[in-house]
């Protein structure tokens, strides 16, 4: 049994949800459908959830919603048309508005429920089309589904017992659609995960039928090497572990909402990335483990917006308790780090520059200075990371010297390098000047 | 004005100290002379420290000290004999250490007042013979210097103020000599700095006079870009700075008892090691700045005897307080670390194997699970850091390059990589089975 998630431009149009249909009449194990809400057709376009959340803020502004309300069913007007389908969506998306609206839910979970509503109604769409087309077909809300979800208004977190509700979908016959993006409590209010959450619905029934796949079908044909933006036609990734994948997201690898990928991690599930639009690609392909191959680079991930927060102090190292300090004030100031490269009488902690604003700045160097003085403390900001990723690369050796020989052939600086016995990944900071000439270079090194 | 500090060797028998009132005698700016004990005349030798420790450790257990006694008076009475020196010293000795265990001071002062008697007879005879050759010298007690500490036994610190009175020194006409390793309480009681301290009084007494140049002879030539036990003659460094030589002497570089620089880093004298053996060496040149070469590594240096602590958790890095928490265990548990390298979810704790023993191995591991709740912790022993330094290294492009490539000639797998934003230095971490074959392939790499 598979499990197949369909993203937002994947059922944008009646054009898509047509490619949709012949991926799951194409492949009878393909039983368990998550769909998110329509997304743009072109870059002009607006996402049905944005309307959504357009229409719950002129509620809670007290204005009228009614224009919001035109465009979003204006956009399965459209579908319903064009597949030749009955418009019962439509009404029932007024309706859904109306009552949540004269509900006594709290304000966020009004909003909540009206942001499912996307999901919920493309799911409505996709399973009458399939039906239309001979197939067994069902909508299953994910109530019915067993969904159940942490009382948390746009962050809910799954409840452990929906897995074993989950695992009986198995017995069904029929392929079942459920929208993506939302659960229940126990007590019944409709509640969100986290923006992107179609991926967790996805990845939570994965996990809980215990597919033998989850197929996450998107709008690009694989994982790319490298920023297809920095390099043109990048290699594509054939198969990577859920710990590549991991650790090429943090820095600029966007396809995947990297939370999502927990509960499939956890029950194992081999995770494979399509491109809706080419379904006969191969397509990448996500595991828990993977034979190592002779280049154990998988691919090169970089990011901007870092900064440095740099201090130092004479015998720094003989100080107990120095380092744990130092962090303590940044936790306090609910400033998260990423990494802390030191030499023996300095520690150099990397920051994302969104976590340390120019106030904020000024309040953690004085409380440096006052409560650990040191000898020097400073910033330096517009600072890129590039990080080399692959589980090979532990016991493989000369893989430093082919990245730094990279970086010195582009010329580029190498502020900060950080590799820890996990070797997954090694990290190299550089001034964000130079990261487009370090990633051009490094790609050259591992991938021609 | 010079500072000239002798070491237990320059002044272990009559020979050293021939050599020494030449030294002195050389350059009449060498005003304020600071020594040690008398060391090991050959490998089967004692110090007299440690003679006079035995000493002490004899009268606490309620032995008899007299052997250990006239043992310590017998390394005088041929020093005083063969520079034909009259030998009230001698009896001194014996009058100290009567009155020393005759007073009403607690246990820990009388031992320190014990252990300071070889410093302080040596003062009293290198001054005799300086005399006795024509120069104007006068032996000078550290109280009479002004050299004021705390109430520590075994480790005092310096009090301000001394550096005051210690300026005075300036004034004088003739030669002192000040016995190295202790100084007395504002009450009068005499407490020792930590072991190795002449190094300290040197540094003290060169920052208080406002030295030119504080000298500390011993009995190399010079530091060594590498260590000698494992590359054969490596090249001598002439110059270098606080920081370099703080780096070096944080992993094997065991020249200099580098706590000891504090005094003379703080107030900018320039620091000079040479060799009592070949006083017309260059020597190496210790100072706050220096120009910066073609080639900015002024050293290897490499230590075994660590340990890492690895911690992996799924979606560490959005844990706020991660790595805070975990170094508080440590803390908590009294074990400091080095270098906390680390992925975007996983982090190695660096740490001293002598920090970590088994008993408290196991506490910190189940403290790390049911506190943090990780995904793996594991800890990894007998790895070994080696450390390129130079301070020059920021601004040069490869130097990460040459090093890498040096491992992977040596065919040394890197274990870890930290280099921080300073990068006075740059740290590896090897198993220590290949520490020996990548110090030779750097040394290569860097210096031939």
């Amino acid at each position: 049994m598979k499990v197949a998630k369909f993203g937002g431009s994947s059922v944008a149009s009646a054009e898509q949800l047509r490619k949709v249909a012949n991926i799951i009449t194409d492949d009878s194990d393909r039983k368990a459908i998550v769909v998110s809400a329509p997304g743009k057709r072109n870059e002009q376009d607006t996402k049905v959830t944005d309307l959504l959340i357009a229409l719950g803020e002129a509620y809670q502004r007290g204005e009228s919603y009614e224009e919001q309300l035109e465009q979003v069913v204006a956009r399965f007007r459209d579908i319903t048309n064009e597949l030749g389908l009955d418009d019962n969506v439509l009404s029932e998306i007024k309706e859904d508005v109306k009552e949540v609206f004269a509900s006594d839910y709290s304000d966020a979970f009004k909003i909540d429920a009206i942001k499912s509503i996307g999901e919920d109604s493309l799911a409505k769409v996709l399973s009458n089309y399939l039906k239309s087309l001979g197939l067994q077909a069902t909508y299953l809300n994910p109530k019915d589904a067993g969904i159940y979800v942490s009382d948390e208004p746009g962050s809910a977190q799954i409840l452990e017992e929906s897995y074993q509700y989950l695992y009986k979908l198995r017995d069904r016959e029929e392929i079942v659609v459920i929208p993506g993006f939302f659960g229940y409590t126990k007590d019944g209010k409709l509640v969100t995960f986290s923006r992107g959450g179609s991926d967790i619905t996805g990845s939570i029934v994965a996990a809980g039928v215990q597919a033998d796949l989850y197929e996450n079908f998107t709008d690009v044909d694989s994982v790319y090497c490298v920023n297809p933006n920095i390099v043109k036609n990048p290699k594509e990734i054939t198969s990577l572990t859920y710990k590549e994948m991991r650790e090429l997201s943090y820095a600029g690898f966007s396809v995947f909402h990297d939370e999502a990928l927990i509960p499939a991690f956890k029950a194992s599930i081999p995770v494979c990335i399509k491109n809706t639009n080419n379904p006969n690609g191969l397509g990448t392909i996500i595991v828990a483990q993977k034979e190592t191959s002779e280049n154990p680079v998988v691919g090169i991930a970089s990011d901007t917006g870092f900064l440095s927060l740099y201090v130092s102090k004479y015998l720094m190292n003989r100080e107990l308790g120095f380092g744990r300090r130092l962090l303590n004030i940044l936790e306090d100031e609910c400033i998260s780090f990423e990494h802390t490269p030191s030499g023996i009488d300095d520690l150099s902690v990397i920051i994302r520059e969104s976590q340390l604003t120019k106030e904020k700045e000024q309040i953690v160097i004085n409380r440096i200075k006052n409560e650990l003085d040191p000898d020097t403390v400073y910033i330096e900001r517009d600072l890129a990371l590039i990080m080399i990723v692959g589980e090979g690369m532990d016991s493989t050796i000369g893989i430093a010297e082919k990245a730094t020989s990279a970086f010195a052939k582009a010329n580029v600086n190498l502020e900060m390098i950080n590799q820890g016995s996990s070797e997954v990944s090694m990290m190299f900071g550089v001034k964000a000047s130079g990261v487009e000439a370090a990633v051009k270079s490094l790609y050259k090194e591992f991938f021609e």
